[in-house]
């Protein structure tokens, strides 16, 4: 009996990211002695062509983005990422080339993020691509960030700048002008991990109602140049999805640790708010009225 | 800003898979603290509708096929099944009927494997159905099963029968007659756990070349009749997989101690041949000469 193909684009692409948990991939399954006394943080996010990313995206992005994702993941809960698992369902006639630098993306950004390949699976489909990632990080006992604790009065913070994803999608399909910064926002998010370890036992994660100034929102020099242009932009921005930054509370008394923290992560945070009893999230436009905001853009049942 | 549908639909179907670690799904990622002095194994499968199962297989066994694929890969290394995080890229349209029973389905199979969700993304596609299943169990130190040690002489073992799940599909799918156990065998597939877990330490699994005698390989009565009316299914019946089914190298000394943990885990298993020097897999036909097989079925590439 040969071996299936598979075992052989298995090797050639994947075994060069594989971990020594993972065994050479030919075993069963991994193997992972858990960091000792620490608290595993796990999550799952998958993407599909034409939904999540553009079928016709950089191959050596998409498996950055996929990898980012989730690390926004584990950021937003304060935790050191570790390793990661994944299956890929390429599409009948996939080239190697085109597998080859998806698996390159992956190796540039597990030397950045400091993560390795520890197993998964690779199939094949009749429809769009689809990449599915699990991935594992550790705290101290207690230390995750929770989407629970903040407190009215507490202000509410965001890293990074707020639009740049939704308006990158734009930009790469034609519904605004070409711009690098924003499809290269799209196409490569930047997971906020080492602000996040930083944050931890300082920041609250959201979980009561907010509100939030829109004036105060931090956006990129491209962002405010596309909304000067169409005012009508703004629930996309604000809404939109695709940046991945975090959103988090700190006590007033905390901002200027919040800000050291975010020095030493060399990531701006800024403050666009406070939260307040109930649920829900209002947004205040510069005329001190709120918004109406759409459905969330990313809704798809 | 009202919360989108997805939350809606994770929160009726899945919620209720979740375990405590799952932080209600409502969070960023999950929190898992590992049983302490164990090592972690961990594996994923995806599964594809039209490649890895047929799009109007009933939903109440999809999430379970799912489920046990992944935990006979732990059961391979003699693991104890822990949880696991799902992703599931739905169909646009899938009605809350059709989730309902992937759901059901996937709560009987936690209670009876005693496993819990922990997280995952549930998305949507224009392609087929598509899951992606990451399975986390444990094992003492050293104590997994290996692809490895195996030794010229060693006896091959395999548990259960071979083939029903391959001529399952062919039942399945108008090329073979209708069959209640060889589709139920495609469709719910058993993952030899308890097996597994009584095997550490006795059994190897494989890893040099062998002989296996196709005579000596454990067939179900409806396989057994299937091949009697058409022997050209041999090849089909021995390597069309999704049997998911242990195979696995003892000692020849240990044969008595293979049959005991057997009868304790209350699954057959037969010895179908021989480890040998080298490297590959030779079947032997019942008239002593070795069978020519095409490559495996599953080679998608």
């Amino acid at each position: 009996m040969t071996l299936p193909a598979e075992f052989g684009l298995i090797a050639r692409h994947f075994l060069p990211l594989a971990g020594q948990g993972g065994l050479g991939l030919g075993d069963d399954a991994a193997l992972l002695d858990p960091p000792p006394g620490r608290t595993l943080v796990l999550a799952a996010d998958a993407m599909v062509a034409g939904v999540h990313f553009l079928a016709d995206d950089p191959p050596e992005t998409l498996g950055r983005k996929l990898l980012r994702v989730n690390l926004s993941d584990l950021a937003a809960m304060g935790a050191v990422p570790l390793a990661y698992l994944m299956t890929t369902a390429f599409p009948r006639g996939v080239t190697q080339e085109w597998i080859a630098a998806f698996a390159g993306g992956l190796a540039l950004d597990q030397a950045e993020f400091g993560i390795e390949l520890l197993g998964g699976d690779t199939v094949v489909t009749d429809g769009p691509a689809t990449f599915s990632l699990t991935i594992l990080g550790h705290v101290a006992p207690g230390a995750a960030l929770r989407r629970v604790g903040a407190r009215v009065g507490d202000e509410v913070w965001v890293s990074g700048s707020i639009g740049d994803g939704a308006l990158g999608l734009l930009a790469l399909t034609g519904r605004l002008p070409e711009d690098l910064h924003l499809a290269s926002r799209y196409r490569l998010p930047q997971p906020r991990v080492s602000l996040g370890l930083r944050l931890a036992g300082l920041a609250r994660a959201a979980g009561c109602g907010a509100v939030i100034e829109a004036a105060a929102v931090p956006l990129s020099a491209p962002a405010r140049a596309a909304l000067a242009a169409n005012p009508a932009l703004l629930p996309r921005i604000l809404t939109g999805g695709d940046d991945y930054e975090l959103v988090f509370a700190a006590a007033p008394t905390d901002s200027a640790r919040v800000l050291a923290a975010a020095a030493e992560a060399g990531v701006a945070v800024t403050r666009i708010g406070v939260f307040e009893a109930g649920q829900g999230v209002r947004v205040r436009g510069p005329d001190g009225h709120d918004v109406t905001l759409p459905s969330s853009g990313w809704s798809h049942f």
